[in-house]
């Protein structure tokens, strides 16, 4: 059976209400007869809730999982009827069902697994932090550009319709001039020094994982900062358990703050001239309700329309974004990346925090 | 008519509820027959809630007030039934009939009005910020400790039942070790570059004004800080419109921001390892409700008991401190004035925010 085969066969029965999803599926199937053959590398929670994403997403089809534990891989592909697993990357990239790659393995293997995909003339979608350093992001966007291949850095955030209605709010001037942006994602992980989170070898500390999030936030809203300063606590280990950042602007502070140690709040308040607008728990998501502070007084929560899990959106601009022969997104592009690890790069230099050379390799 | 019989008759009359007045006060008289006798200087809204907290400290007389402006010293003295008004702040500082002074003059005048207090053996009360920089605050200490007068910066929040509870809280480990501290302090002034807040040569600003707030409270619970850093956006006047800073502990972080020209929250989060503590809008006043998150999760308002306006606590400390013969207080010591000022001299050096030479006089 080949991938198309199986798609139509299961995605319906298991993966999605059947409510006009046949509909849906012919009507993008008719325009687009040839969709999108996705592989994933990575078989963790984020892997997982991409692979169910794609009911949502009639262009795309799930066609292939690669994990260095074959019986995760076997796992996977049996739970989301894929019919391809590899026991290792190289497998992936070099077959030839499938088109596109997610990468969803831990963090440092973002910028090597880019790379083989990449040199493979496979397109990528790859999960934040898109790799280490500035200098690895620089080699994976040339790499893209060489090779004329697709490469999107998975942040699911800025395709999600809250936070569109975010950016159109304030463009529609709903706050008046932006003044401050305070943006918060802290929580208390399982004080385990083995786990990811806490290993240095892993790519660990609190600013990649989730201080992307809030320095995210600030760079779609305000752009790039004059000025960055940041301070941390670090672990024995040496990655950052806390993290604080202040981005400044010619009209505008940014505070910003990231902890894998403290169940601080995971929302953003967004200060204009003449209000604010509240991100409400969880910030990054699509269950972020955006409340609006007309005058500072009066209260609306603004209403949004959401279908999926999330995953879906981003999965849907990469996948229309391949249909459409496009090599990077409109929304996010390489440069949008780029200016988002070099903030990184920036904050990890001021609160010295260093991972080992085989992680920070290029 | 002295100050006491002026006092006697007029106090209960028109100042407090007379419910148990006569009670009290009797009860305080024959423990303590003579009452510490207080003159104000200034008369802006903070002189008159002062003014008005007399009517909860029965040891305490209001017995003079001092304006520049001599129509606003009798319009006040007439308000607050006060026997005697001053056109200026040199003859309420030789008057006889006083033992200790309020002062709530701009931030301007605590440095010249304070030494000329304690010059005049008067005991000072001096609302916050004690002086302009640490320089000018060492040289107040100074004077008082070779006068032995007393002297306390009017700091209301330190003597605030709320916050008594809250570090109460803090050492009875209902949430363990403190990890991060988070407080802000942001309102929107009108934007009158002629008003105090905006104009640099009557010590404007966000840090001196209201940032001063947020850094009590990480002082207070934290102590000194290991390494301070701040980051402001100056007015075109050259006062801080915005400030941000982060203090950094051995294993804590502190994140405070002030702002006079957006509605930021003046809330407080006191996350620990094991739950947190919210202090609710507004954090620095007897209204602020504390809120017990108990390993994150269940939540728990605190009931506190509080009489008063909030400003009758500090009055009550001082003017306990002078019946006791006491020249400086426990709870908040010439030290702990001097810490704090040390603190934001850091903050101001950091931010460029410099005063003219007038100010900063010492």
């Amino acid at each position: 059976m080949t991938c198309s085969q199986l798609y139509d066969s299961t995605k319906n029965h298991n993966l999605m209400s059947e409510i006009n999803f046949n509909n849906l599926l012919h009507a993008a199937m008719s325009a687009n007869p040839t969709p999108i053959r996705w592989g994933i590398i990575g078989t963790g929670k984020i892997a997982q809730s991409f692979a169910e994403c794609f009911q949502w997403v009639p262009q795309a089809q799930l066609c292939a999982v690669a994990s260095r534990q074959e019986a995760q891989a076997q796992a996977f592909a049996a739970k989301y009827h894929i019919p391809a697993a590899f026991d290792n990357y190289q497998a992936l990239a070099q077959s030839d069902d499938i088109d596109a790659v997610y990468i969803a393995a831990e963090h440092t293997q973002h910028y090597p697994a880019t790379l083989l995909c990449l040199a493979n003339k496979k397109a990528v979608l790859c999960e934040k932090p898109l790799a280490i350093n500035a200098l690895q992001v620089e080699k994976m966007i040339a790499l893209a550009q060489n090779q004329q291949v697709y490469l999107m850095e998975a942040l699911w955030t800025r395709f999600l319709p809250n936070f569109q209605k975010l950016q159109q709010l304030i463009a529609d001037d709903a706050i008046g001039k932006i003044r401050h942006i305070q943006a918060d994602f802290g929580f208390q992980a399982l004080a385990d020094p083995q786990s990811r989170l806490f290993n240095p070898a892993l790519g660990g500390g609190a600013l990649l994982d989730v201080g992307i999030y809030p320095l995210f936030l600030s760079l779609q809203l305000l752009g790039k900062p004059l000025r960055i300063s940041a301070q941390a606590l670090l672990t024995d280990q040496g990655v950052d358990a806390q993290t604080a950042i202040t981005l400044e602007y010619a009209a505008q502070l940014a505070t910003l703050t990231a902890s894998i140690v403290c169940n601080q709040s995971i929302e953003a308040n967004i200060y204009g001239e003449k209000g604010k607008i509240k991100l409400h728990f969880p910030f990054h998501t699509p269950l972020a309700k955006i409340e609006l502070f007309k005058n500072w007084k009066t209260s609306q929560v603004i209403e949004v329309e959401t279908v999926g899990n999330g995953y879906n959106y981003e999965l849907q601009a990469a996948t229309d974004d391949l249909l459409a022969g496009k090599v990077q997104n409109d929304l996010f592009s390489w440069q949008d990346s780029l200016q988002l690890m070099q903030v990184m790069d920036a904050v990890r230099q001021q609160i010295d925090l260093q991972y080992p050379p085989s992680v920070e390799n290029m």
